[in-house]
């Protein structure tokens, strides 16, 4: 089947936002192996909206709104679509309740016009919305099939997922159950994971093997349809062990943890505390821990080391080692993950330092990077990383790489020590 | 006149890239009155690319193509477009010539499949690429205004900016020169801003004033027309001396610069170092000021201060001050920034403290800020805020009013001698 994804919302047009969901839906359905030929955005005006209709029925099959179903007078896409389709409008009753709730829970007024989100066509399938007030919904007839969605992608997002798939594919006739798993990898760039594990993509249509990048991390969503879920997500345990077969080192986790979160987990879980010495990374590893919510129990502070005397004055890094190796180096690595996790008296001390560009330092190249890891009653670890990004790019592998390394050794501890 | 943006890639159906270009040039053809009625997007597909133009021009004066200007056999926006509208395509000599010169200095070697990208439509004006090698066109033919840009917005966005405004005024028949200016304000909201000058933004349509908010910066973007450049500037001058009468506390600066980036000019034009302890803000400060290429010859490093022990056992914060008045406070603020500048010899020490939320902390609200700054030869100043935003919004905003107080403070001091 195709669609056409419709997005409604004068900001669009005036570049206030950007259309981020029609991303987000095209990645949904090219892993449901619907084809999406178009995008079309078109402003809060009835007449264009109808003729958008109009073109889209011409030439899709499944139509997805975006964006205006909200309260205020400007948010028409219902009413526009209703009338187009020859159906009235409905309260639906959940929905309404639904939203009363919400502002009870919020401490809120609900005005009158609060009553029109619960509106709904009628004879619709109804999306519940756990994330806001406008539920969706999903019609077919007259040999299309028309979804509507609202507008914010934080509720929008979580109803396709949650809700929208699965209504979607029975609209289309399907009786079975989709049901979805990802996996997470690092270490292994997107074009090398697909070159290693083709051949399962391509012999594979239903589990279906989407692979999706980003940020350096690469994840596989792996999606199983079946009338039973419990046989769906057995063709799901099969379709992973045969990867895992493969390149499941590179696996770090499921689901949407980044490295960085299932870092803080495991941190957590071993009742660790870290500290870092930052210098080509100039604070982002730390920022980036210290924006989970809760890592103040594994993560109580740490330096940036930026120049040199830094290095030396602050940290304790050796003048010999400085004048020796310079502070791109191993060395230089080991002692900053060491003498930060005294100086802060942490389990675990990180380190990053390297060459973060445009120029050349100490005569080594642009990308070259050592992280240093000291952790409680191991041997200290130095590991030397190449990058080829610009530097902004490089910073931000620079921490990955980091947490990915400690995350090894962490979990790779039950096995070291039989 | 009204226009239509028309995205051609299949890497966008997929959801593999966001159309970010139909935001900067919604808001680009906004600011210079022209209506956008539609954005499209069409795949890598001669025929439905055909079928999105016969739609266009049913719809819209101005049809602006991004994309499918490179050299592989999917890029077609040009054929495709010279086949509908009854053109030829021909070499331009400068494009090629900027091509070739393009290989010799990054020292690859020319393919033939290159050279088709210096093909442009017979008789358009050739927009230069000054970041790629594919040149933009615009071509007036049957009362309709085509324009052709690169995909990828490091060259599209330069070379709209550049060239392609200009251009289109004169495709539109328009034999004036368009003049902008961009003033950047901080510490003003969106709205609070729009309420200062409303009447001017009002009465004005030569100049226009178009603000422009995103991540708590406002801009101001003024646009003057005139046959004569120098007469445009006068213009400018001019809306911009009113501006400056109403709120010209809360501009800080010009054109492109960030709050910090403004910041770093201005410490390195005093010679003056900097350094920071980040409690609330985790190392953001710290992250943001190095990944500004050339900092290290004012930041040379600082602290990332999450923990009350580390306040105290590192950066030396009296055990009374966080026993009597705690770690959000404006005596913890002060003398983390003063420790902080003595402990890596800066001329300037910048502490961040606060709530960052999601759980109000030593009996204060989630928001609650202290900003401590110690400027050698100055008293220590401490500013307080509440902010309104979540966490990571909270921490964004606190750097930057960070920055500003400090850049007020760097720019007052002429008047303060007096």
């Amino acid at each position: 089947m195709n669609a056409e994804i419709i997005a409604v919302g004068s900001e669009l047009l005036l570049g206030q936002i950007v259309n981020t969901n029609a991303r987000f839906l095209s990645q949904q359905l090219a892993e449901l192996g619907v084809d999406v030929y178009f995008h079309t955005v078109v402003g809060d005006n009835p007449e264009r909206l109808k003729a958008a209709i109009d073109i889209a029925e011409k030439r899709s099959e499944i139509i997805i709104f975006t964006g205006g179903l909200g309260p205020t007078k400007d948010d028409l896409t219902k009413e526009t679509i209703a009338r187009h389709i020859g159906t009235d409008l409905a309260h639906d009753e959940t929905a309404l309740e639904s939203i009363e709730d919400y502002f009870k829970r919020t401490n809120r007024v609900m005005t009158e016009n609060n009553r029109k989100q619960a509106l709904v066509l009628k004879g619709s399938e109804v999306l519940p919305n756990d994330f806001g007030m406008a539920p969706g919904m999903v019609m077919k007839t007259g040999g299309h099939i028309y979804m509507l969605l609202p507008g914010p992608p934080k509720e929008m997002e979580p109803m396709f997922s949650r809700y929208g798939r699965q209504a979607l594919a029975s609209a289309a006739g399907s009786t079975e159950q989709i049901v979805s798993r990802v996996l997470r990898f690092f270490g292994i760039g997107e074009a090398a994971l697909e070159t290693e594990i083709i051949d399962l993509i391509d012999a594979q249509s239903n589990p279906t093997i989407a692979p999706l990048a980003g940020d350096g991390e690469v994840t596989l969503r792996l999606t199983a349809k079946h009338v039973d879920t419990a046989a769906a997500e057995a063709m799901l345990d099969e379709v992973e062990s045969k990867i895992r077969g493969r390149v499941g080192q590179y696996i770090y986790g499921y689901g949407d943890a980044s490295l960085l979160e299932e870092l803080t987990k495991t941190l957590k879980a071993g009742q660790l505390t870290i500290t870092a010495a930052e210098s080509l990374t100039g604070g982002l590893f730390q920022q980036e821990i210290t924006s989970i919510s809760g890592a103040s129990s594994v993560f109580k502070g740490g330096v940036v080391c930026y120049a040199n005397e830094i290095k030396r004055d602050v940290v304790g890094v050796r003048h010999e080692t400085l004048d020796q190796h310079g502070a791109v180096s191993e060395e230089c690595a080991r002692e900053l993950a060491e003498n930060t996790a005294r100086m802060f008296g942490t389990d675990v001390g990180i380190s990053f330092t390297g060459v973060a560009g445009p120029d050349e330092l100490e005569g080594k190249p642009v990308g070259t990077v050592y992280i240093g890891i000291a952790a409680a009653g191991k041997p200290t670890v130095v590991e030397k990383l190449t990058l080829a990004g610009g530097r902004a790019a490089n910073r931000v592998r620079a921490v990955k790489f980091g947490c990915y390394f400690l995350l090894k050794l962490l979990k790779a501890e039950p096995q070291d020590t039989v």
